[in-house]
């Protein structure tokens, strides 16, 4: 696959071509941060549209790249991820229009007040500017980033991975026709037309202050090349270490649905539980069940001492187990001396992603969601609703764990600035 | 003085003492984001008292100061910058005790919904973390920013600049005191203990990932250099190139005392104007009248043709006058075809910073306040408005003109980051 990667187009000056790309978008951002919100909703409409329409060019062009990555040994998960069926060219249709539905949140006045001089200030939400997104093998992520980001009236720059070209170019002709059916300009979803990697690079360097965020969507070896690179901000989350903790008092039936559910409904997901923590007071009720559930249901469990002695098929888990996400069906497993103990484990060893408690001890709970510095934090209920429709925001260009600007999942509202509009009579400073 | 400034005291490892002092604002910044806000307010009420009753000590810190920065032959101004008395002392101890009564941002829940699962969600502002603050001659940064950091639950580290290293120390001491007589971590208010300069670099680096935010205060070249080499997210405006735009009809009483204001009220504060647009219809009415009165003032203009057709005395401006900010009693002046002309004329050669109108058309207004993409627009109002304390939050740690985070005055609220807190009752995602 690498060598397939690195090739690049003949001829092209990437850096000249990146260059202009930046400046379209920054020209078709302003003109998208005016535009009335009944443009952008029937605009996204048309998109969804245009993707149904388009089905069997996007399924042709989806059939190429496959062959393409077999002829190249990708692997099953791979294929996987890259391919597309009449369902999910619906469902991509679907997410669209589902964004197209949603609040516009461009305009916004979010507070307001008056001065005791007479001066009303309003802080107003705006567009972010310039988005860039730079992803995998998932073609999806070219029509979910680029609605996203057109609601909140943002330009982006889409950078899909080699593999899903002609399938993300495809789904992306389709957008643009939904641009250009209301009048917006096409510029305001552009997709990279070069594999060349180089592409990337001169994205993270920010194309002469054209670009405002980079939002990288894919593993641990693309987000950590972004973070590490980048001189423009990142929204992005390196990994989901993310932990459930069962605390005494929990109910054993909760608990064991919560555990399964945050480790095995999707193990591959960010949201997946890496790490069961549970109170040494719970080793002779909870412990066991809890343990034998999830082997009995394949997941491999690598537990401290406490957990091995509570069956006899936990695997012995290192100092590295506690920092690793599997993204597999594998758990770690711990026993903890209380609620101290388990935030001093999440805070040591987690990522701040998304961490939860199972206990009816609502004080403890309360201490639990306070102390626990993860974008997400839950009581008594699975990790695995860390994601943007699950908290309602119609979807998301990824989950967060950086502290500035946003933070969890990364809805239209989270792709916005605001401004200060400050109406006077005369007002001058003394 | 840049022999000086380059000065490195002997035998330090800086490298070495600025990771300790991350560290340590790390640690401080945990037990920090749990304090009580009482116990916040009473630390700041404490530091403000220890400045009242350390006034000597810091006054005659500042005397070293001044008399190292003459033998260094400090311009006036720069002098005029570094210079504390009894007044400006106890303004520093005011602006504490400002802070203190703040309302605490911390723990406040801004949004607040329950999903059809009957998941409730709740957003809950949380502190940001570590805050590095790189300043230049005023001494009163130190009590400012210090006291922001900590009402927002944040640990801060101080870096003064080092001809008002004595002046810092002294009001760092006090800052300190207040800390300890509640029993918060003094990590939690640190000033780098070194004149040398290499210390700013490590702070840009983020020191490890200890680094949350930089915030830079004080002239271009400074902010320049943080924004060129900061590894960190920053808040800061590189410059204030403000307009104030006077559109036909306006009231010209009203554009009088605006612009007058606009530009001469201070003429070293970012927010003060730095170019005048007047409507082409307003020559024969407003342009005289207004050039007058700032020629009268002391005010140099430089001016477009019409400008100068209107008073023999306005010298001419090059391209460049449109971008500079003279931070000086200098103001340069255009005649524009209208509302768009003016508002295509602020987006070409302004800075985001801070623009207004003067008009009775409110159709304009309305118009000139959402095209303007600046983090401060106005209408009818001056723009030497933009600052923190005239908008009601109590101080600022800055001003900033990215798009990210924080925009505009940069308060308490703006040095938050947030989390999202789930209750449930043992949902499981489907």
């Amino acid at each position: 696959m690498k060598a397939h990667l690195e090739k690049t187009e003949a001829g092209g000056d990437v850096a000249a071509l990146m260059r202009d790309m930046g400046r379209r978008a920054r020209a078709a951002a302003r003109a998208l941060a005016l535009a009335a919100p009944a443009k952008k909703t029937a605009a996204l409409k048309a998109a969804a549209a245009a993707i149904r329409q388009s089905a069997s060019a996007i399924l042709q062009a989806n059939a190429e790249d496959i062959s393409a990555a077999r002829a190249d040994q990708a692997t099953p998960a791979f294929l996987d991820r890259l391919s597309l069926d009449d369902n999910s060219v619906a469902a991509i249709a679907e997410g669209v229009a589902t964004v197209a539905a949603l609040a516009d949140p461009v305009g916004e006045v979010t507070a307001s007040w008056r001065r005791p001089n007479g001066l009303r200030i309003e802080r107003v939400r705006t567009p972010l500017g310039v988005i860039a997104v730079i992803y995998e093998s998932r073609p999806n992520v070219t029509a979910d980033a680029g609605a996203l980001a057109l609601k909140a009236g943002n330009a982006v720059i889409l950078r899909g991975g080699s593999e899903s070209f002609r399938s993300s170019r495809a789904i992306h002709q389709a957008m643009v026709r939904g641009l250009e059916s209301e009048g917006l300009p096409a510029d305001a979803i552009q997709l990279v037309p070069t594999r060349d990697r180089a592409a990337v690079g001169e994205l993270l360097s920010g194309l002469g202050g054209m670009i405002d965020v980079v939002v990288p969507r894919g593993g641990k070896e693309l987000v950590g090349r972004v973070e590490a690179e980048a001189r423009v901000p990142v929204f992005a989350h390196l990994e989901g270490i993310c932990h459930v903790y069962v605390h005494a008092p929990a109910d054993l039936a909760m608990a064991k649905e919560i555990v399964f559910n945050a480790k095995m409904r999707r193990t591959g997901v960010c949201g997946a539980a890496e790490t069961l923590l549970v109170d040494r007071a719970l080793i002779a009720t909870h412990l066991k069940p809890l343990v034998e559930m999830l082997i009995a249901a394949g997941c491999e469990i690598r537990g401290d001492e406490a957990t091995r002695a509570a069956d006899k098929r936990v695997m012995p888990a290192s100092e590295q187990d506690w920092t690793t996400e599997y993204l597999d069906a594998i758990l770690s497993v711990k026993v903890v001396d209380g609620l101290e103990a388990a935030i001093d484990h999440i805070e040591r060893y987690g990522s701040h992603h998304t961490d939860s408690i199972v206990t009816q001890d609502k004080t403890a709970a309360e201490k639990f969601l306070q102390e626990v510095d993860s974008a997400i934090v839950l009581h008594n209920a699975s990790t695995q609703f860390a994601d943007g429709g699950e908290f309602g925001f119609g979807g998301e260009i990824g989950i967060a764990t950086g502290r500035l600007h946003a933070r969890g999942p990364v809805g239209a509202e989270q792709l916005t600035s605001f401004k200060y509009r400050v109406h006077g009579s005369g007002q001058t400073r003394p």
